[in-house]
């Protein structure tokens, strides 16, 4: 792209993962960034390209993701790349999106803001659906674990996240082959509450590592089971082994929930 | 169908009725009932058919929905269609139906039993997305209603919601054409709530006309946006008169929540 970045459109979406092979664009299969490029490129007319808050992977949906449209300036004409207002841009992204993806927050940026860099923390929600029967509305939207946990199984559950909390070495909470040298992340909090037949587990931090909400919803089942107990995270997180943490979740129950970029 | 009614059988089921034509069976067409028949006939390798408790709409879904498998006997033998425990018989129903529907409860009942005919009450709640924006998740799951009601708005409605309530003639609110000569119906509970951006309006009732809730919620809506008081609400009962009252709203907005069979 010639010319100098002339303005950045900050915009929130919520999105539906299921028909996607992730947010970053791959070379002929269907991804968010994808569709996000091509609905900015119909809708403003303009050389653009939207960067996200993060890269989510095949099947993780969002409930609030954070991304920027950057447009350049071809001819340096100077001239504002739309005259649509931003509060009046949602709605018109939002008819060059398929329904799985909708927009709905946009403002203006400074130049110097990132999407990616700037976030001081991301909450995750991984949602499990714990009933010995599948859910015709939780298809592709919660884990299913068909056996059911008792108040006292939540609790200890509970109880494990709360051992995330803080800033940890988490080597043991990553996908084995990941090329991430620093593994220190700081989770704020992290909670297991159940409500009917949905067990969830929120937890926020500056920063994750690969897969790490996933395995850590994974141990945090075995501890709902009975094969860890709560302080056995410690240890485990100690351990900085991947093998001592739980499976990887499947990631249709992940969720991306909120994106913050005040400190 | 030969041979005497041998046994009943109870079940619940959950269904998004998203991809089906209603209920009820159509000859070439997907019904949910279509597919309760078969696979029950699969499960049990008998002669059987399926008798639910209402008859829903294509789109309409349900989270409690009450049916009977009735065998019968074709050589009078008297043996019994199945040794699968009553509390084994959900997840091999499972097994036999598409994902989006789902059996969670199963057990005998006598040959008396009727799963319409016996129903005491029915719930129903309609789900509107109260939001600018569409949403990814509610795609066919809850009617868009993109101007947003303020807490006072809501307070209107359910307001109005609680003038239904009470043993009226709800001719003012069953679809036009119908052939019902007794419109007399009684409503327990009525209620508008709000959560997120989602409102839902819930009713029970010993009985429900042809599109009784989903007129009754799009007159609420009318009282939302002002253009009805809920005063309005009896004038309009009392005028027997289906245009005094609002339009009929999506069946996907619609779920059958509860069916009661206790007085």
């Amino acid at each position: 792209m010639k010319g100098a970045v002339l303005v950045k459109l900050f915009i929130k979406i919520r999105y539906d993962g299921t028909a996607y092979c992730g947010y970053q664009v791959q070379k002929g299969r269907p991804t968010i960034q994808g569709e996000l490029n091509d609905a900015a490129r119909k809708l403003f007319g303009a050389e653009c390209n939207v960067t996200g808050c993060s890269r989510t992977d095949a099947g993780v949906h969002a409930l609030c993701f954070c991304a920027v449209v950057e447009f350049r300036d071809p001819d340096n004409s100077g001239k504002p790349v739309t005259d649509i207002p931003p509060e009046k841009i949602p709605l018109a992204f939002n008819a060059m999106l398929p329904e799985d993806i909708s927009v709905f927050y946009a403002s203006w940026m400074p130049d110097g803001f990132h999407p990616r860099y700037d976030v001081k923390s991301k909450t995750y929600r991984y949602r499990i659906l714990n009933s010995p029967y599948r859910s015709p509305f939780e298809e592709k939207k919660a884990y299913h674990f068909p056996k059911v946990w008792s108040d006292d199984d939540i609790k200890r559950m509970n109880e494990a996240a709360g051992y995330f909390c803080g800033t940890h070495d988490f080597s043991a909470f990553m996908a084995t082959g990941s090329k991430i040298t620093d593994a220190v992340r700081t989770v704020r909090t992290a909670e297991v509450k159940k409500e009917d037949d949905i067990v969830t587990f929120t937890v926020s931090a500056d920063g994750f590592l690969y897969n790490m909400v996933r395995i850590m919803a994974g141990t945090l089942i075995e501890v709902g089971c009975g094969k860890l107990r709560p302080e056995d995270i410690p240890v485990i997180i100690e351990s900085r082994d991947r093998h001592k943490a739980g499976s990887t979740l499947a990631p249709y129950g992940l969720y991306l929930t909120d994106v913050n970029y005040d400190s």
